[in-house]
């Protein structure tokens, strides 16, 4: 039995049959403390926002977001969820360039606009050639780049980006960089705040309620760019793209600084814990992450056996031969809280004694 | 004083502060009795929707929708507003042809979409001419039509109607019918109904939430189409379009028959009452409409003059010169509850008397 290709992870509806009980989902990486507290009350008190258009030009929003963000709010653009922003920036390029595996929908969305398509591989070690970007990059192009990537956890090196971002400024072509997972790395270093000096020139930077704020549902993305550039995208978005209770959520939880430092530190922790514990598992080789998601290979089961011995146990996770690039020996798995992570890190024990099934 | 030019209306948050009082908005046409009741209440128990991902193939919403337009669920098609929904099907042909005046997206998401665009003025009763279909239709292209059309309130008559389908059949291109405001119109006829013997080969039908729900701010559109055709455009939609609460609100508006019919024949009377009463003022010309908005040429003042004597008097209204096809002597309003229409009327009654300005 099997359903539809899997092209995304979070697909309860699909698989929650198949299970009885409460289905805990490892196949999207949400964080697992839940929404800020309050925000449903804001809600609430906001149900009247229903009845009148949104603000077309969201200029509240805007004005929060910059705030979030230490940018000016002319910078700021928004989406129906981050895929709509990296849409509206792909319509504005002749060619989309990306590193696989990657997020599938750079090249989905890419297609659907069609516009032509350039996939470089990633390094054994899935971190970005520069070679490869000075040899395949040119003008015109939208060079598209997950920090961190998706499905590896890897975030680009500043050293790196600098360089990167220097051959798209030569090259006269753009980067877009995806950051919908930014509030779960290190505090390394900060790109909004790294190419401000340059006016963000050539480049855009994308963040996302969906993972850090938990709220999927909600579909709200933005990015900051240029403001030669934002007013290009104002130009080919959507109208009233973004629905009034969400745009009433963004007056309220990037002022939740509490709950965002305590997400943080809890993600950290757990991603110390769980990378850890799974480093026991003989059978499996992880990859590191910065993120709240770990990559995984199988030596000794394939996605579909693993996919099918987790749901039986209530935990959907995220098979990955559906990434370019990555064979049916990968999975990933989002870092959730203490009391599920110690589930899936029990199932993986028990694993280590059930025969090999690799067919 | 002027803002950006006005290409819709709803725009309370620009002219909010030019009056000092709640503004009553006549620019956008939405049901003045409101949301039904009981919606606030479902929205609430279903916040923790927001922190999954929506069905990405929204089953549930799409069976609700098939049952209360009488249609199987694999004929629907969902988006974020109808204006998403038009977007999508844009994608799917190479040019789009319009009858102006109308609403201004039609051509705003075909020039986007790097669409040619063929423009037909309307007949000078604002009726479609045959003869102009016959002559300007060809081979891929997507006819778009407002049924009941905006700005002017006219509904296609059925007999023009199927005329209209058997050339598109004929010439091998696609009838996007957009009924946003169907449920507002007297009980004529039915395009769903009418096109299900044709399996919807060749048209696809838009309804929406946004105007008789009035809920413009939760953002849900769909369309009535042929199987083929609704797997296409599966293909070209961007994945979650549409928020959680706005696919829990499908769950429940669609079910609420006494709030539906009870809509229904308030407009029809209001829609009534203005008509007889506008009528009598002498220096503007109605234009007949089955719709919730009456389109009205003033031969005494420019759209300026009148748009900022409403504001200062409470009432926002639609300036129409954005409109192709229409010049800066028009002006559209909504039907709205009794004592908002008899504020309106007072206004014109009073203006009778104000000298002529058209400068």
């Amino acid at each position: 039995m099997d359903f539809l290709p899997m092209n995304h992870g979070g697909d309860i509806t699909t698989y929650r049959d198949l299970y009885d009980g409460e289905l805990v989902d490892f196949s999207s990486n949400i964080n697992p403390l839940g929404p800020p507290e309050g925000l449903y009350d804001e809600l609430k008190n906001n149900f009247n926002s229903l009845t009148i258009y949104p603000d077309i030009q969201y200029r509240t929003l805007k004005s929060n977001i910059g705030k979030y963000l230490n940018c000016d709010c002319s910078n700021i653009v928004v989406g129906n969820g981050a895929v709509e922003v990296i849409n509206n920036f792909i319509q504005l390029f002749d060619r989309v360039v990306t590193f696989v595996p990657c997020f599938s929908e750079y090249e989905k969305r890419g297609k659907v606009l069609k516009k032509e398509i350039c996939k470089i591989p990633l390094s054994p070690d899935f971190t970005i050639d520069i070679d490869s970007v000075k040899r395949n990059l040119k003008k015109g192009d939208i060079l598209i780049l997950g920090n961190p990537n998706n499905p590896t956890g890897l975030r680009i090196e500043e050293d790196k980006l600098k360089l990167i971002y220097d051959i798209v400024n030569l090259k006269e072509s753009f980067l877009l960089l995806d950051e919908a997972f930014f509030e779960f790395c290190p505090k390394d270093y900060d790109s909004i705040k790294m190419f401000k000096d340059k006016d963000y020139d050539r480049i855009a930077i994308i963040r996302a309620v969906t993972k850090f704020f938990a709220l999927p549902g909600i579909r709200l993305g933005y990015a900051c760019t240029s403001n030669k550039m934002a007013r290009k995208y104002e130009k080919v978005e959507l109208p009233w793209s973004i629905n009034s209770l969400a745009d009433c959520s963004g007056r309220y939880i990037f002022g939740c600084k509490e709950y965002i430092e305590k997400s943080k530190n809890y993600i950290q922790g757990e991603r110390q814990y769980m990378t850890k514990a799974l480093m026991k598992i003989k059978f499996i080789n992880l990859y590191p992450t910065q993120s709240n998601y770990i990559l995984i290979k199988s030596r000794k089961f394939n996605e579909n056996f693993l996919f099918y011995y987790f749901l039986k146990r209530g935990i959907l996770i995220r098979k990955c031969s559906s990434f370019d690039g990555l064979d049916d020996k990968h999975i990933r798995l989002a870092i959730k809280n203490r009391k599920n992570n110690e589930r899936v890190i029990k199932i993986f024990k028990e694993l280590e004694n059930v025969e090999e099934n690799m067919s």
